[in-house]
């Protein structure tokens, strides 16, 4: 399947997420185009060209099988191949990381962590003891580890990203507030937590 | 200015972040929607309409002057009115959030932080002495607090944002995983942290 385009990516994961939410704890067979529309704030033609677009088809005014949507979302994305990380930065965002169990459902897990301030080295922060990252190149090379989430002030992360870069890693989930510089091949997704201030404060303007 | 539509409030977001990062201390006078486009992965001709709706006319090829187009945005999106929040739920994600300085820059202050662990009460975190969220409906009604950035576990979320709600917030910035019900009038933001992965797990499947 040709890569997808970024958007598409996100809206299926938010599609993903609020069948999930719809059916914790609570079979629901069948869910409308209509119905999803609304509650993401998306148009339903939308809705249903990004459906049609992954292979799934709806039953007329029945709607989309929940099961199934959940099923295909997930082989699109890819959740069920599970992939390991390391995570490069134990401050408190780190911390916060390491400590959220959500990841999993996502096939993603942060198998060790790394941080260079020798004073924490050695430390346990929700059940991993904190590595140096002088040893995070032999052990991203060694374990075949393709993924890093990068939680480091802003200073730091470029030189973390090259090391990491010359270890195997092919994609950086980065949270650290600053935008890096990779070579051809290597996919960053950037966070940005502060884009949900534009919707915000646009908001509260008188 | 009728309200902006989502996508384009953070699209304006990320031309903001990108020229400040861009003319940190660096000065760059002008700049092509082009050299935009490249950077942030879309299409000139979007970097284009969204600056002309916003008022911003280019001089032909030597594209946009940098200081206008900040300033602009800042206009748009309202960052030069200071707006003050509370922080409700000083876990792990709460902690980072009063601890990270970047907020300001967007007319973000948060004002006061709040738990309803009995324990953590009185506490300093960041700077901020940990108030209990009983107090929490009369500070919020008595200093007139609009906004409130939630970053509570899931279970406690739709409760607090209930009395937040009364108070008088109306806007809810959500990190807690979990959707909220709130009255017409009232904006709510929620922010998925793993939307990314949706990008990152799809780019990592053989």
């Amino acid at each position: 399947m040709a890569r997808l385009r970024k958007l598409m990516l996100e809206r299926l994961m938010r599609y993903y997420q609020f069948l999930a939410e719809l059916t914790a704890g609570n079979p629901v067979s069948n869910v409308t185009s209509a119905q999803i529309a609304e509650v993401l704030d998306v148009d339903p033609t939308q809705v249903r060209k990004d459906f049609r677009s992954i292979g799934l088809m709806g039953m007329g005014r029945v709607g989309f099988d929940t099961c199934e949507v959940c099923r295909t979302i997930r082989i699109v994305l890819g959740f069920d191949l599970d992939y390991e990380a390391v995570l490069v930065g134990t401050g408190h965002l780190g911390t916060a990381m390491l400590a959220y169990s959500g990841f999993a459902r996502y096939g993603l897990r942060i198998v060790a962590a790394f941080d260079s301030d020798q004073d924490k080295v050695g430390e346990e922060i929700a059940g991993y003891s904190i590595k140096s990252t002088m040893l995070m190149k032999s052990y991203v090379e060694t374990s075949g580890i393709r993924l890093a989430v990068l939680t480091t002030p802003p200073g730091a992360s470029q030189e973390l990203t090259d090391r990491l870069v010359s270890a195997g890693v092919t994609a950086i989930w980065n949270f650290s507030p600053t935008r890096l510089t990779v070579p051809a091949g290597v996919f960053v997704r950037h966070e940005h937590i502060s884009v949900g201030l534009s919707e915000i404060s646009h908001h509260l303007k008188p």
